[in-house]
């Protein structure tokens, strides 16, 4: 008899590990539950989507129901998962149509329930027109708000990626754009100077950017009308709540599954829980950090695919490794490029590495191409041995995507004097003659 | 008694060395002899400033002669050395606009000569509208042709970066355009299949692609009227001739320095010619290839740069080491790049290598993004370690800077198993979940 894998979740992880299990195994059983209505689909393209810029829902989808019936695989969605017996390898599922309750048997299970956005418990939450963006229900939503109330004042509650991405769309249609971050600059997982060349662009573009405030509560009668802060009282017809991702870990609940940084469920490099025969893989999950050296939770997109992959080949009986990540992330906000990798000055300070940056102003591409715009990139490297530790970029088209040159030079350990004249491209359109990262290198 | 240092030479190799020599060392006397009227300019920017792309000359001049002066450079142009007294530590330089020779002592000598394209000895190569394309004189003359004579039938002979660069011009204001590859392929230094993809486009655009064609002479009475080649006779009244260059280095006869490969001055890591006190760096001399393991001629304008620093450090008491080089490259033809770096196949079975290879065929953005395009990436790796050996890329905007991860790779000598789960940049408009490099390392 064929083994059975159970698949919980229909997203990135889910689906990449039903997909990868079934490219291991022809024979096993695959079957994915799913709470949601859509599966398979791309998540961070939804600011895109509320923008415009993506014609219909569809476009996110990366694969239908149909598209996995053919690889033998059983997707079942709005069917939620309410429990797991891990001691008779069982779990319990809710049909959400039917409200019926019925069970089903695996031999491996593999949770990618994912993450949601986190909702502070504030007066006011209740209101019309507060949203977060998670699914292509959310951004649904959302649409239909912004077509049929037309806000024109808007609050952006987070100053990360996806609040900013979100602005763009605002501005462009002329509101007056108010970004509301606790702390004391937007994009905090990058360093206060560069986040600062943002800022002033923003300020430019007419966003108003207000660091180190607190949301208090929300006021209106049925709709929301102002963003309470500790600062004072911001007018809104619309507000974005994104602060952040809480990983659906309910699940776990009885089953002797440990869970680590942030309550994400603990993973081994296989996606291995501490519980035979389950895994876990996505924004439920750890994920190590190969600079930490420790587990954390940093949950996006691309990992996730990596994670459920790795899951669905060993959940197989597969024998895949994920090594882990370094933190590299990268954004468009309007015009402006920002990206990551590595340690962040301030977290070379927490871990208490000893650390040389360097930061420099350059350019995108030879200073007489028309094309040509502004590129602000710092190093961090490791003061005695110059391993290279981290890299943040902010520019204009053609900047940020550098950054996978310093993930791959820290992925495999390099050193700033490995790397100082490395024979990178050089052609007009594409960079000075001087490489911004080797200006930067040559900082050092 | 400060020392003195003369530099041959006033492009990129030749004006980093002074530059960097004088940031050495504030009290050298530095003097810079150059047969040419136009110093310190971007060779690489010609085909842009031709197209239009760029307004005016003086835009391609990173620094003028007064910008040397300010740091007590002492530039003289139209000053050509004609031989070199070695024993005695002398040059003679020719006043090009008086006709007078003069004499000058150095205690150190860079020679930056550079080079001068290559031409045949074929009948007809005097008659008007054949040009090649090296300095800003080349760039005016075939500016003034182009307004004067509107040529419509455009032979470009060789299929290398500056030939298809140029095509682009032509294609636009509506000529025919006919390139004409000795090779069996254009870009000859990236292998046969990605080659292809760039002759299908050019194709498409209606650019005529010949190969495995070979010129024999020119025909036309005072103007150019037909390219006679092994295979026919094709109508042209413009014709570009970039079938490479060659080192100047005449002006070490009788000097004692050695020639390496091609004729272009052998260097060491130091840019030290075998000659005591003479250094050499730029397009007339060689350069160290990193995974060749040897002395090779590969003239670029980024390697001129980074020679010229080191040679003019070095000059200065300094004691700084270039690497060298791995063959990376890059250039866009019309909307599409292309890019490689390391060996190509056909390299590695030159070198008795034995290789793996990988070709994917992917996105340059998330499916769904409207600026989402494909992108062909080759990769190639030693087949038993695994050791990143080369990368080449075609594909549309935003496809082919992604060299730089492989050259990075490739420079610090990374295996594909070190990178292939590694954490790259992801957001839609960066690039699909999976890195199109990502998807080709896990093809192994």
């Amino acid at each position: 008899m064929s083994k059975k894998l159970i698949v919980i979740g229909g997203v990135a992880a889910g689906m990449s590990a039903a997909s990868k299990a079934r490219r291991t195994d022809p024979n096993l059983e695959i079957t994915v539950y799913t709470d949601g209505e859509y599966i398979s689909y791309a998540g961070c393209g939804l600011p895109y989507f509320i923008g415009g810029r993506i014609a219909s829902k569809e476009d996110l989808i990366a694969r239908s129901i149909a598209d996995f019936k053919k690889q033998n695989i059983d997707v079942h969605t709005f069917s939620k998962v309410e429990s797991i017996d891990s001691d008779n390898k069982k779990v319990f599922i809710r049909d959400l149509k039917e409200n019926k309750l019925y069970e089903d048997n695996y031999d491996k299970l593999i949770i990618g329930t994912g993450a949601r956005p986190f909702v502070p418990n504030l007066d006011g939450m209740h209101l019309n027109g507060i949203f977060t963006l998670r699914t292509i229900n959310d951004g649904l939503n959302i649409i239909e708000f912004l077509k049929k109330e037309r806000p024109k004042n808007i609050s952006i509650i987070g100053g990360g990626y996806i609040g900013l991405e979100m602005a763009e769309n605002f501005v462009e249609n002329g509101c007056k754009v108010t970004v509301i971050e606790r702390a004391p600059h937007i994009i905090p997982n990058m360093d206060a100077d560069m986040a600062e060349i943002l800022t002033k662009y923003l300020l430019e573009k007419g966003v108003d950017i207000r660091t180190r405030e607190t949301v208090k509560d929300f006021s209106g009668n049925s709709s929301v009308k102002s963003v309470v802060t500790d600062q004072g009282e911001i007018p809104t017809d619309f507000v974005l709540l994104s602060i952040g991702v809480v990983p659906n870990t309910e699940i776990v609940e009885g089953t002797g599954i440990k869970l680590g940084h942030r309550n994400a469920i603990l993973v081994d490099h296989k996606m291995n829980t501490n519980v035979d025969g389950i895994l876990a893989a996505g924004d439920c999950a750890t994920v190590y950090h190969l600079i930490y050296e420790k587990d954390v939770y940093i949950p996006l997109g691309t990992t996730a695919n990596k994670q459920g992959r790795v899951a669905g080949e060993n959940a197989a009986g597969g024998n895949a490794e994920f090594k882990g990540v370094i933190g590299t992330g990268i954004a468009r906000v309007m015009e402006m490029e920002v990206s990551r990798t590595g340690l962040s000055e301030r977290e070379c300070q927490d871990l208490g590495i000893h650390y040389e940056s360097r930061k420099i102003t350059s350019l995108t591409a030879a200073h007489y191409c028309p094309t040509s715009k502004s590129i602000h990139l710092k190093l961090i490297a490791e003061r005695d041995s110059g391993r290279m530790l981290g890299a943040q970029i902010v520019g204009y088209a053609g900047a940020a995507l550098r950054i996978d040159m310093l993930a791959t030079a820290i992925t495999v350990n390099s050193t700033v004097s490995q790397l100082i004249d490395m024979d990178l491209a050089y052609s007009p359109p594409f960079s000075p003659v001087w490489d911004p990262v080797l200006i930067a290198l040559n900082q050092f």
